[in-house]
């Protein structure tokens, strides 16, 4: 039986909300904990030879992602009611297509391109790093993907997840405040025994803002030639590493 | 890394939302999952054994797990707003601990006792039938508990959930509609694909109203002496086991 964290018999210090220990550890997704570029080129050039599709598959990818945070600020400013991150991947992909000549696409196949998202290979140290904060601290995920989603592509890459936090459980995409106050809230902690790592500067900026411990992971690839942000802190994080390994290692897990 | 239920290669059979296929297996946890009666009882005799206090601990677990009921059904019946079981279990506290002679609890230990719900131990079969049934289906939580409290005892349990729902994530307790309902909406997911698997045959009969597939196992000694029903199952689930490994067995997982 595994003991919690700071948990000794009877008297359990997790009780008294100890301000000053982080005991839980949300993490980004997209980019933080899975390398979405190179998993959707290597899932498009699978599904395009087997179906018989031709098209600039990299660079459809990497339009599909440009649509993403347009997409959600339009529900972000309130312009139309909260819709699932699915729902907007399809309706980009669905603009998308007809740019690149990709044609007369089945309604079937659609739908399973656009769930192309859940199916995301973790970065290298991903696992490793995961596995090792989990002993010591609990870990999840605070993504703007939806639940379905992100259980889905736990349960495909390995990712040990204790609990997952979503856009959909709120209802808004981060960086609003109700994403990270409610998870706060649904965890019957203080925002300081949290901790939101994350490989983007805007985010961490956010979760400090409302209370969160901060950690910068470093994804300098995340975006391939297109990336223009999130070399490195941008700031004062509390804890910066280039891996999820190392920043375990500097966690003490 | 673990392949998805289902899922092969590009093409994921999950897309299809296969109505006839079982993907997701959401657990009952108090009295399914762990036995809170026995670990309740232990927790206290130490409890009150560290802080000197006397009392008839086996009683009051007993009077403390029979407020539950009545006090939930209260916020079914929308005669209060809801509030989340940590907030039932302290108020029922509070009302019990006079009537046993109980006197003068600081604060601090209130609150400890109230948070005794979470250091609950598995039944014998729990560990091993979820870990077998994990690698097969999604499995997770729909249990009355708050998301703090099942994450926290997950932790001191081990037990190895993919996701967690909570009443806290629907502001309603079960067998309200909305907690059934809004899993599998979460899940992205027709109810078909879900199960519930329950110790309590109220639970299976509102999941089923719902479209859900159930299980039922057979905890005889969930409430000792007092235990009135519940004994088997009283309706033709889709599964009868009398243990969480026998019901592994039965589903091939």
């Amino acid at each position: 039986m595994m003991s919690s964290p700071g948990c000794r018999g009877a008297r359990c210090s997790m009780s008294k909300g100890n301000a000053g220990e982080v005991e839980v550890l949300l993490f980004d997704v997209f980019g933080t904990v899975v390398d979405w570029r190179t998993s959707l080129r290597k899932w498009f050039q699978r599904f395009g030879r087997e179906n018989n599709f031709q098209a600039d598959w990299a660079a459809i990818v990497d339009d599909w992602r440009g649509a993403y945070e347009p997409a959600m600020a339009r529900v972000r400013r309130a312009e139309r009611p909260y819709v699932t991150l699915d729902v907007l991947h399809r309706e980009s992909l669905d603009a998308l297509l007809p740019r690149y000549g990709v044609e007369n696409v089945l309604e079937s196949d659609r739908r399973q391109m656009a769930r192309a998202w859940r199916w995301l290979d973790p970065w290298p140290d991903t696992i490793a790093g995961l596995t090792r904060l989990k002993r010591k601290y609990v870990i999840g995920t605070l993504s703007n993907g939806g639940l379905g989603l992100l259980v889905d592509m736990a349960k495909y890459a390995g990712l040990p997840w204790d609990t997952v936090f979503s856009a959909d459980l709120f209802k808004r995409y981060k960086p609003d405040a109700a994403v990270y106050l409610g998870a706060a809230e649904l965890l019957a902690r203080p925002a300081s025994a949290l901790m939101l790592v994350a490989a983007h500067n805007y985010d961490l900026a956010a979760a400090r803002s409302h209370g969160y411990r901060t950690a910068f992971v470093a994804r300098p690839t995340e975006y391939g030639p297109r990336q223009k942000k999130d070399f490195g802190p941008e700031d004062a994080w509390d804890f910066s590493a280039g891996s999820l390994e190392e920043l375990a290692e500097k966690m003490g897990a």
